[in-house]
């Protein structure tokens, strides 16, 4: 581990897993508006959110994404590591009281570059919502 | 344009382009910790984060990504189109008071699928903090 208990990475191996999971609420969506400036109606406006084929608001697709950032910072590398880059595939809409679950597990390790590669999903009550792959840069235990 | 003032796959040609612009203050970082649950030292704690290669604190990468979905949302393709899919890549660091621009830019038509493909990229004061490319599920004029 790191100084501020992140896996160097000599300490991983391919298969480790981690999870995160958080309730999104009205709230969530509401401030993740003001953050983000993405008001679209879809996510604000239930007149509106009722007339699409998600039949109401729907949480923005990026604060899942915030949910799986948590799993990597948080926990699998942890703190320390660096964020180089994340795929993301929207599947379904998360909605206010969904509880989103978002799993990474190691994929590949390119120990010369401190480089991982984790495969990143979050579910709600066991359905995909989003998929993708995460790189990290992580520490070394050599320095 | 659509219902919701998005634009139908027809109204989009290769080249069009949008952007969004947004001051990240302290408290859009204390509440993207709060929402998405990445309480990573690197965004919360000045201290710690003065030992890191960035010397202070930084904004967590997936709010400026927030400012993409901003951009795609509200102005192109707009409301009334789904979001499939967002890869990023990590480039350079945004910290409290940085105004970040998202642009938005179509590279590529699939109107038969209604789908678009867009260039994506937050910038701050010219420099590339954040690129990568979205596919956004647009409205069609005919149905």
């Amino acid at each position: 581990m790191n100084s501020v208990n992140g896996y160097d990475i000599e300490d991983l191996k391919v298969g480790m897993s981690a999870s995160f999971a958080k309730t999104v609420t009205e709230a969530d969506i509401v401030l993740f508006a003001g953050v983000s400036g993405d008001v679209n109606p879809a996510h604000l406006n239930e007149e509106y959110a009722k007339t699409t084929m998600f039949g109401g608001r729907i949480a923005h697709g990026m604060l899942s994404a915030g949910l799986i950032s948590a799993a990597l910072a948080n926990k699998l590398p942890g703190p320390g590591t660096i964020y180089l880059g994340q795929t993301l595939k929207f599947k379904a809409p998360v909605r206010a009281g969904d509880t989103v679950t978002a799993t990474v597990t190691v994929r590949e390790l390119v120990v010369e570059k401190k480089r991982v590669v984790l495969d990143t999903v979050c579910t709600v009550c066991g359905k995909v919502v989003l998929e993708g792959e995460a790189t990290m840069m992580c520490t070394s235990a050599k320095g």
